[in-house]
């Protein structure tokens, strides 16, 4: 396959044959008067194609403003495709094209993007995840499982002392990963290298003492010289984890840190709301973790099932198993990474996550679901660890909880939330 | 000043007091229930303030679909503010923080930042445009008057040395500035170095022979290690103006282009329709143009006045003034950029365009206002340059028209435009 394939849903007052027609020729060789310069064979060899319209609704009024009105917005899925010649494998001017101007077309009062598919080439032109899950666990000294994690906080006030003072806490209750809060970065209340140096020497001395080794996802987010100097700080101490606020850095920040990282990149998608909120206007997350595992994440955040936030269980349902799917179903490496699943996670939520997967490739990060425990932090992490492998038998927590555990403490503890799961 | 304050343009089931504090603690020290190591000293320090609360309306129906819901749902403008302590002057993790997790929060049911407003450190810290309007000019020899400009058609499909045959025509003409559409970067079809290669053969020759250096603007819009080799193709055949898309790249994409041009940058905002067409989810440009100009824009698009896309005049209007005004209000470098019209843009929105700026430092590009004039190109960059001349003497188009003059068979040729501008 030589073509790019992309779907939208968009809805239009033009018509929806029109406004695929317009869309295709805004973003490869039309503009809004045909020029006699476009010639047949030039459209041939560089135009983008309608490939296929299928109508879904019919609106009486547009779903978002737009110059262009009409009587009535027909609605529906439009698959468009590109030619290789017009930009190779390039991520940012996939972008351009893809997700560039045709947002502010008059004809299109919504458009989502929302499938891409990429020819095998593209899997074999970028370096995808430097590590994996295999990585990942042989970072660890071999773990098994799911990793059970947590995210420091408060998200951001502490010093570096502070910090390290919890990631003792967090360590010594047998935790497998932990994170910084995404605006905790390089602040200067709480300097980068001071920190980073403050946690890996909890970090690493808990390793020498119990050859357990924790992986601390410090936030290395910055401008692209501040990453790769902190990169080399993390090298200097052993830190082997960098988290990476992917909106915050741009698709080509993610890619100049996969060139200098010998740790593995934690993906964070603070921001993605901006991208998936409305049903209007934005970008699926099956096509941005795409290009950041093309780019280079070896985790990926995907919210989490009944999770404090907006999203849906199915919108996270098919987020985390997105990032378990190959890059390009026409074949080249898979470049898959570990989905990361956060907010407002307890121990009810780890079975239907682990379901969905089919695997214990997964970080499965709690906050209240392990300080909360009644019987402390341990016990916070052990009863995720009991509920992972409940989950991994296929037994039901109830029944698997022995009396006085902590996952029976958990149980009565944390209420159950509902998950509402239609494609699984 | 040492706080960075925000203002954002919420809806929320909660009360405008609940939501706004959820925002400013989960974008600080908060989390959804509060811990005991959130210390009243601990957010005093670190936490986010909400400085004022403006209700604007109230709707019976959710604007965004949302996890939480209600019986009313309040609208309004909240203004928070932020230590810079907790982040320092990094753009990246300002992005964190201001357009982060919080679009993705249950208690809002639309949410967009509207405006920020940052202390004099930002200005200092950042290196913003390093040539600007005066040095924008001074590559070109001196050149007065705003820079009329066109964009390379179709979009993509040319050869580099067809591209090199349009532009001696464009030059031939008598233009100032021609660029790259974004879709045209690097791709197999039209390699970036040859087309660099080929247009400025065109470029210094006609320098050579008229004392006039047309500025083109090449996309070299990739990777970074990418970009870095596209500058140095650029210097070694004398171009300079180089065009990132900066959406495509990101924002530490950019600042490092920034940190090794020699030439402009030319900053192209495709896929700003994403951040800016729903009312209800979003950034506003004034505030994205700040980053964008502290990370080193010299030229940045503003869309145009009745342009073809779907910004209202107002908006247009907005963005252009915001790109000639300082970054901190409160001092420091003014790190003003250019203002880059286009779409649409024929002789009839010169006059409108120079009069809501009260000068002549903008780029004003057109397509088919130039290559559709019946006369020929070069009758359209001189009706174009002769609306300029209009504009400056504040004098009507159709009286400064000359019979039989390139701006009168302009005036016949093309439609006016309604345009609509309230603020001006």
């Amino acid at each position: 396959m030589t073509r790019i394939t992309a779907t939208y849903d968009i809805e239009t007052p033009s018509g929806l044959a029109h406004a695929a027609a317009v869309l295709a020729g805004e973003q490869s060789t039309g503009t809004f008067v045909r020029l006699a310069s476009e010639t047949d064979e030039l459209r041939d060899r560089s135009g983008a194609r309608v490939e296929n319209i299928t109508q879904t609704a019919t609106a009486k009024t547009p779903s978002l403003p737009s110059r262009k009105t009409g009587d009535t917005y027909e609605r529906g899925l439009v698959t468009v495709s590109w030619p290789m010649g017009n930009f190779g494998t390039s991520l940012p001017t996939l972008m351009s094209t893809l997700a560039g101007n045709l947002f502010e077309l008059a004809e299109l009062s919504a458009i989502r993007l929302v499938d891409v598919d990429l020819p095998e080439q593209f899997a074999h032109d970028h370096p995808g995840p430097q590590f994996g899950v295999e990585g990942t666990r042989a970072f660890m000294g071999g773990h098994k499982g799911p990793l059970i994690g947590t995210i420091i906080k408060p998200s951001i006030g502490f010093t570096p002392d502070e910090t390290a003072d919890l990631v003792k806490t967090l360590v010594t209750a047998g935790i497998d990963f932990i994170k910084d809060d995404e605006l905790q970065a390089n602040g200067p209340d709480c300097p980068f290298e001071d920190r980073l140096n403050a946690v890996m020497r909890v970090i690493n001395d808990h390793a020498e003492r119990t050859g357990k080794r924790v992986l601390y996802a410090v936030n290395i987010t910055d401008e692209i010289d501040q990453m790769w100097r902190n990169l080399d700080a993390m090298d200097r101490v052993g830190a082997t984890c960098a988290m990476v606020c992917v909106n915050s850095v741009g698709l080509t920040g993610l890619r100049a840190v996969r060139s200098r990282s010998k740790a593995l990149i934690h993906g964070h998608r603070a921001g993605w709301g901006l991208f998936s909120r409305s049903p209007d206007i934005g970008v699926d997350f099956g096509v941005m973790q795409k290009l950041w595992r093309l780019a280079g994440v070896d985790h990926l955040h995907v919210n989490g099932l009944a999770n404090k936030f907006t999203e849906s269980d199915d919108v996270v349902a098919r987020a985390a198993r997105s990032v378990q799917q190959p890059i390009s179903k026409h074949g080249g490496p898979a470049h898959t990474a570990m989905p990361v699943y956060s907010s407002g996670q307890t121990i009810w939520q780890v079975d239907p996550a682990r379901q969905l997967l089919g695997n214990d490739d997964f970080i499965y990060c709690a906050g209240g679901g392990i300080m909360s425990h009644p019987s402390g932090v341990a016990d916070g992490v052990n009863s995720l660890r009991a509920a992972a492998e409940a989950a991994r038998l296929d037994i039901p927590l109830e029944e698997f909880a022995t009396p006085n555990s902590p996952l029976r403490k958990a149980i009565e503890t944390f209420k159950k939330p509902n998950i509402t799961l239609s494609d699984f």
